[in-house]
């Protein structure tokens, strides 16, 4: 196996799973993790990442679930190729397909079937705030440029059967935002889990299930702590690493 | 002073206020307490309870905040007339003025005035789910039966100036109902807070802040928790009780 100049080669510590990043795209971060933690599949489910980058996720989700089948949307070139190339890296080809294409297009019809589960880390800035990256490639990672929470939302309705699962991490600035796309294409809310820094702190992130078709009532779970008081990783997230 | 067969006199110990309670009535909990606590009314300005039975919210606010006027509307009678009662009782009748009316027919041309902060601490249950209790002036006060969250966010945002703030407590299952309400009647979440019965539990209560006509953003505060894990209140409560 080749790498490129930039890329580097990391063992996950998971059964053995590796992967490729490149230095100058988007790396994964704890908020993928977190994802894939809070994510369920049911056993020979389907399950589809929205935006899946190199492909983090569907290594994660195809280790910790019994999933059937696990796909891939990535509208980036280069990310959605290095998808490919960990897949196969893991010997995972039948079970995990990446699709190279704009998650606008995507629906139930684009695949020929309806998926159990939907999980996306997407883009969390909106369009001209927040911090701005040097890469276009990092750049459309996390800034809305190529879609919105609305695009995002709208794409996994799109693609859930009645029943089915969405699960999500973002920012609780979008919070209201979140919620309203969820109920204009039929996810209601149904957990909501915010992580904070630490103890005290505002939350950074919050990870978000919705159900399609699903009777309004919304769990709020205790809150997520990354770090303790030391400084260190909470026993919780240390639970996390481990089991991911 | 006389009081009724069913009816008991507490000293709040907050500057001499005291409050005249009906047993067989809704008695304040923690939630009045907690949302007063939560609420915010700028220097000689107008604050207005939506819903606000014995008078509980505007006696507190009206010994917490610098607030010019503060009016409370009760469409029940009897804890109408209570609330009359207990805003002479504490020498108040200058400051708070209480509306026997439905919400419903609330807004800046009924009280000739905008207001600068609405509070609401409204029936949390939907009709015919949860407790079910015996006495009819409870059970409007705790279920959906005279108004829903919809018509209350509607009244709040009829009422308010525009930048003007609304606080309301109300329970997690129905936060996707609480956002979508505020999102159609024009009040953008801005600070949500959970309150959890203790540390490791759901949340079993959300503390909102809206502004009328404000930008998108919304804050996750550090969650609150009411009991420590020997049972007794958290220092946090207990300093909302002695700031209060």
């Amino acid at each position: 196996m080749l790498l490129s100049e930039n890329e580097r080669l990391d063992d996950l510590g998971l059964g053995g799973l590796r992967l490729i990043q490149d230095k100058t795209q988007f790396c994964f971060g704890v908020d993928a993790v977190l994802l894939s933690d809070f994510a369920r599949v049911k056993y020979r489910g389907r399950a589809l990442d929205l935006g899946c980058g190199n492909a983090i996720i569907p290594l994660l989700l195809s280790h910790k679930t019994k999933a059937a089948h696990i796909a891939g949307v990535e509208i980036q070139s280069a990310p959605a190729a290095l998808a490919r190339r960990n897949v196969e890296l893991n010997g995972l080809s039948e079970k995990i397909k990446i699709y190279e294409d704009d998650l606008k297009n995507v629906s139930e019809a684009y695949f020929g079937f309806a998926f159990d589960t939907v999980v996306s880390n997407p883009p969390y800035m909106e369009p001209e705030r927040g911090e701005k990256n040097a890469s276009e490639t990092v750049k459309i990672a996390r800034h809305e440029v190529a879609c919105n929470v609305f695009d995002v939302v709208s794409a996994a309705s799109r693609c859930l059967k009645f029943g089915g699962l969405f699960f999500m991490i973002h920012r609780p600035e979008r919070l209201a935002d979140i919620i309203s796309a969820m109920r204009s294409y039929g996810l209601e809310p149904k957990r909501l889990r915010a992580v904070h820094p630490k103890a005290g702190q505002n939350a950074s992130m919050i990870l978000i299930e919705g159900q399609k078709g699903a009777h309004p009532s919304c769990i709020m779970l205790p809150p997520l702590y990354i770090h303790n008081a030391e400084g260190g990783y909470t026993d919780e997230i240390n639970a996390i690493y481990e089991r991911t």
